[in-house]
């Protein structure tokens, strides 16, 4: 399970991580691994749920508030190092866990590598999520009319996201029409769709607390030639850092095939090519310049390369693929081509 | 703005409190807040959206990423202590500010008492958010039908919250149908709706950042005497407690009001009769038997009594309201009676 190796025991408190180890989620309590025995400790409001839940695995429900059964844990085992996420644990909880054992080792690099290889199961939950993310963007196109406002799209997303079996969205979704395309995180507010805008739609969903990530952008109307000559070296961009990933192979240097392509059109992304994508949306490895990572099989990761043009227009396409048996798998099968949509919704595939 | 009693410089990483100092939420950047000069710290995805909207505060956007401008800024001024939320700040990112500055001092408790007290503004938004949800609430009755699943439910919830204009869900909405209801936070699920079961959704909405809270029970088919008997219980529990809300006292005591009632029935709740809404699904004060704190004006908070027996039914009936002058006002102005559905969604209130 873990490696208990500068630890005796280690706590988990994300809610995440806690679906890793127990295939329950919930926000409420902490895990309690080790060696011998493992724990998950709720309190009342959720204590049938997950005893419910934890039958026939190696892990025991336990009734509890706070930190009070672990205290009495490392008390009667005799427990002097305690493991925690230092990347998901507040001040204020180590402050805490520090009055109940005096050292405590920091785990989140251990869990980190350990989410970085995906097993078969994770790799279902991703594909039903991706599965669930490409339908809806395919659905949504047909809400794509004059007047409909960013926050109506959202809400048509998300409602789809749900009715076809996702638990949650992996982020809230990023819809951005005309100019607000060219802010890669833009906040999806009132505008409204106008004839002869370019929609650049950023969205993602949650199975089993699996996410997945996915972009495209497409055109309501007739899009300007300089338009089309810059998504078409987006989509280059993507299609030879595709071809260019190999296990063994540094990330940077794919990340550095994309930009080279959009520099030859004077175009550049200020965000990373991609990156590993799992129980969150944000993991290793990541894709940029600065990077030290490597391929390896058994990654799931974002190829998103992207060209912003600040007032004008931004243009992103992002797939999420699997690095399996040496080969690259992508997760989704919708087109990457610029889709352009005429006032009477009718399709074209430029 | 700030006391800066015991520090020189604060900053702000986390999004309802961006909102709250800046009126614009960002999951990026962070603030920097001293007594001389505020900064949005903000990296490019951002930056144009940001400094459009503090345009005309006393606020000045900055493109950065990680730390490095806050760095340089210490080092200019000379800064020697650094105030931070230790209830928001991970043991990580503590350990790349105790690079930067020797002394780094909890601001919690003073940010939680500034929040403590709602201003016109945030009482604005937090009465937005109320009007929403109870709109959904009154809509989503004519979904309860026989067949649909507690996850059906939860699309149509926040689906309405997004087109009536929420940013977003203030939680996960719970939808608990049957013997799920008796799990206060129940993870809503598969489970499909059949006539004579109880149906507890407890869910809220967002808007500006402000959060708003709601639960009720009511029942598809015929309840039994009993179900009623143990609703009339809780309604009177939420009634008397209400009525007992005054400035000046312990909100302990009218946890206690709520369960003296309950348990002449001899019913009663895990979890406290109530607790503060604002930026925050849980804020201060606390209405449990072991808080300390007192009722004043300016707080909104939640009465929420409920009443679980396992194996059967779950039933809490909770408002949000605020303390105002002297009077609590309630957000909501939907029944709290007990609504029957019958088979042809025909609605009873009892």
């Amino acid at each position: 399970m873990l490696s208990f190796k500068n630890y005796q025991v280690a706590i988990i408190t994300e809610e995440s991580q806690k679906y890793y180890f127990t295939n329950y989620s919930s926000e409420d309590g902490y895990l309690l691994l080790s060696k011998e025995q493992n724990f998950f400790v709720t309190d009342l409001r959720y204590f049938y749920a997950v005893e419910k839940v934890l039958v026939g695995t190696n892990f025991k429900a336990v009734i509890g508030k706070d930190y009070t059964f672990l205290a009495e844990y490392l008390k009667k085992v005799g427990v002097k190092s305690l493991g925690i996420d230092f990347t998901k644990t507040t001040l204020q909880e180590f402050k805490e866990l520090k009055k109940l054992c005096p050292k405590i080792v920091d785990i989140s690099l251990e869990l980190q590598q350990k989410f970085l290889l995906k097993e078969p199961k994770e790799i279902q939950n991703i594909k039903k999520a991706c599965e669930i993310t490409q339908k809806v963007f395919l659905e949504i196109l047909d809400f794509i009319k004059e007047g409909i406002s960013e926050q109506e799209l959202v809400a048509e997303i998300i409602y789809r996201f749900l009715k076809l079996g996702a638990s949650d969205v992996s982020f809230y979704p990023i819809v951005a029409f005309g100019e607000n395309s060219a802010v890669p995180h833009h906040k999806s507010g009132n505008t409204k769709l106008r004839y002869g805008m370019p929609v650049l739609i950023d969205m993602g969903c949650k199975v089993n607390s699996y996410c997945s990530d996915f972009t495209r952008t497409f055109y309501y109307g007739d899009p300007p030639k300089q338009f089309i000559k810059d998504y078409n070296a987006v989509l280059s961009a993507f299609e030879e850092s595709f071809k260019s990933v190999k296990v063994g192979l540094k990330t940077r240097l794919i990340d550095k095939v994309a930009r080279d392509i959009l520099q030859q059109e004077n175009l550049d992304f200020k965000h990373s090519l991609g990156h590993g994508v799992g129980l969150y949306i944000h993991e290793k490895p990541t894709l940029s310049p600065s990077s030290k990572e490597e391929f390896k099989n058994g990654q799931v990761f974002s190829i998103e390369p992207g060209a912003y043009k600040n007032g004008e227009y931004g243009i992103r396409i992002e797939d999420l693929v699997y690095l399996n048996q040496d080969k690259l798998v992508n997760f989704y099968t919708v087109t990457k081509r610029l889709i352009i949509l005429d006032k009477n919704n009718k399709q074209f595939i430029y």
